[in-house]
């Protein structure tokens, strides 16, 4: 019943930017009920280790391709085996970025059943992508009930641990193979499944941030706000010179002010102590630059819930942060995303000057908190509709 | 001796990003001289009237292609048929949009010569998008045979005429199968060519832009001055936006003074009549958000050996362009890029309203001289040492 509750925020979306090229008859969803199988179990080859498990560098038997052209619209969906795409080396994709991605997983539950969690807000937030990319629609429900498909198929791949999953890549593509820059009329919708270790397997490892103004990592009016592969290709480099700086990610700071937006590929969160003596959780608004994370999302809704503290979406400058730090009033600081869930930060990097943050000075009492409540969610010890049971 | 001059400019270049991967045995470039050649020779599939050919639509019978691995370091460059890429479905390019391309030409000369414009900035120029994205370097001297010889083998898809060309766009991806957002340890290099027709097929075609400030293309701290295809992506909806209003292209502006920055994905060129009566011709600078556009060096440079009109490179906004255009100073105003050459701008929609620029009006002396001596020089009816014969 909690699925069907989540699934009544899909709307069935009937029309999209490339609607103007579609004629009646074309078909503007994909429907599961045509889903094609061809399914060639293996045996999971997982580690006894979850841990020995690298972070996307080891997929699942099969895959879901969805293939798209604006002449007839969606093509029947498929399940079958991981194979390598054949991809014209003109396509917008390889030349233009025409492409979009989502981050989501699967969680084996104590009880053995397999959830995920909010995909309602992937499956949405992938809709907006798509449209912000000139990309086709689609009905959520359809392609969620198709993951739902795939999870299934590939159950026996999700490590039986309360800290590991199997991770789900949506990955939207544009595949016209013609050099203007124009929309895509031919495009690729897949889905790659990735057994995925636990992020901390000893416990929590806090991060240094590199916090360079001269960097940006998204803009008002750009697509900072869209999960947009062209987001994260220009941070390589820049995490490179992270790391030669002794960090292990970027403090993504904006405007004059030096707005803290980002860190490295998950939103931040502050716990502070404020004027009035309160406890105040503060991420940066959804102002255009700032990922819509899912985490993020589900911490300001179980701390507004909970009520114990006081919750702040507003901007926060590195000045106010170096005030606080200062004043012993910077209790906390940590990234939220679907690959850690929360991960603690120790401290930046910032003109050359090293600050330390206290975050685990006294074990990150709020940070758990989240930590274990997403935790007992995501893995069926507590019920809650944000965790559908999908198999 | 002229095209030997050119390649005087290319540094060969022995460190890189990457070189902290390489062991001293490793192939820190690619050489001309390991060129494999697969080469099956068609009958150029060409229409008798090239303006028919649809830009970037058609490709030649083969490709170039160059691997690279960060253990082995490059491979040997192959020509051979123009094929489809097998792609694993999580190479970093289809996720992280880690890919940049380059766009030049061959032109065959009244001569019945083969010649490329400038070939020396556009490599340099992909050298530096290179290592902004993490990926590694080569020797630009190197790819610049190897392009010269695929050039030489598809001579015969060149179009005899001073209008049309051999479109050329090397292409640079990270093909890494691992979904961590880092560098890709793995990469191809490819080069596709296109005969292209007239951009212009019967005069110039002024187009009108679509200038809102709530869209922007780039930002400092990106990467809107390197050929990243992050840059373009994002600009397609917007292109849509403007098509759907009746303009043709994206007027980009920046900044709280709304400072004009590229014409699609053209640069940007007004000339005006300044405070001192002078005629001027005024581009944006080069300040981290613009493409260092190998027209828009040319035209500068040309404007600059004439020495006939004051030249300048400095920041233009919206406001000041109103008021020249108010005050019957703005004579002309165009875009430049590889494809079109120049391209006048006859207004553009701002705020809802429509505002004319008088390019046309006379014959845009201006532009027309600028597009006339490039012509000369790419189609040999002048010598010159922007423009190398290799075939």
């Amino acid at each position: 019943m909690s699925l069907l509750k989540n699934l009544v925020k899909f709307n069935s979306v009937k029309t999209s930017l490339n609607s103007a090229y579609l004629s009646t008859s074309v078909k503007e969803t994909f429907k599961f009920d045509d889903l094609q199988l061809d399914v060639r179990k293996t045996k999971p080859d997982l580690p006894d280790d979850p841990s020995k498990l690298v972070f996307g560098g080891r997929f699942t038997d099969h895959m879901l391709t969805i293939e798209w052209d604006s002449k007839d619209g969606w093509g029947r969906p498929k399940i079958g085996p991981l194979k390598n795409l054949e991809i014209h080396p003109a396509a917008k994709c390889l030349h233009y970025a025409i492409e979009i991605f989502e981050g989501m997983k699967a969680y084996k539950g104590v009880d053995d059943k397999v959830r995920l969690f909010r995909p309602d807000l992937n499956l949405s937030r992938l809709h907006r992508s798509a449209t912000r990319s000139a990309l086709p629609g689609f009905d959520k429900q359809e392609l969620f009930k198709c993951i739902q498909k795939l999870v299934a198929l590939e159950k026996d791949w999700i490590p039986k641990s309360t800290s590991a999953s199997l991770y789900i890549r949506p990955t939207f593509i544009g595949t016209e193979p013609t050099l203007g820059v124009s929309a895509s009329n031919k495009a690729l919708l897949y889905v790659l499944t990735s057994p995925a270790g636990p992020y901390f397997p000893s416990g929590f490892k806090p991060v240094t941030l590199y916090a360079n103004p001269k960097y940006i990592r998204a803009f008002p009016g750009g697509v900072g706000n869209y999960k947009c592969g062209s987001n994260y290709g220009p941070t390589v480099y820049v995490n490179i010179e992270a790391n030669k700086k002794g960090c292990q990610q970027v403090l993504w700071l904006f405007d004059k002010e030096e707005y803290l937006t980002e860190a490295g590929t998950m939103n931040i969160f502050l716990v502070i102590k404020n004027d009035q003596g309160e406890v105040e959780l503060i991420t940066p608004p959804l102002n255009g630059t700032i990922l819509e994370g899912v985490t993020r999302q589900s911490i300001l809704d179980l701390a507004r819930r909970e009520g114990k503290i006081k919750v702040s979406e507003r901007e926060i400058s590195m000045k106010e942060t170096l005030s606080l730090l200062e004043n012993g009033r910077l209790l906390e600081a940590f990234g939220s995303g679907t690959a850690c869930v929360v991960c603690p930060i120790e401290g930046f990097l910032y003109n050359d000057k090293k600050f330390a943050i206290p975050t685990m000075s006294k074990g990150a009492p709020y940070m758990t908190e989240f930590a274990k409540n997403l935790n007992q969610i995501q893995y069926g010890l507590v019920k809650h509709e944000w965790a559908p049971i999908v198999e």
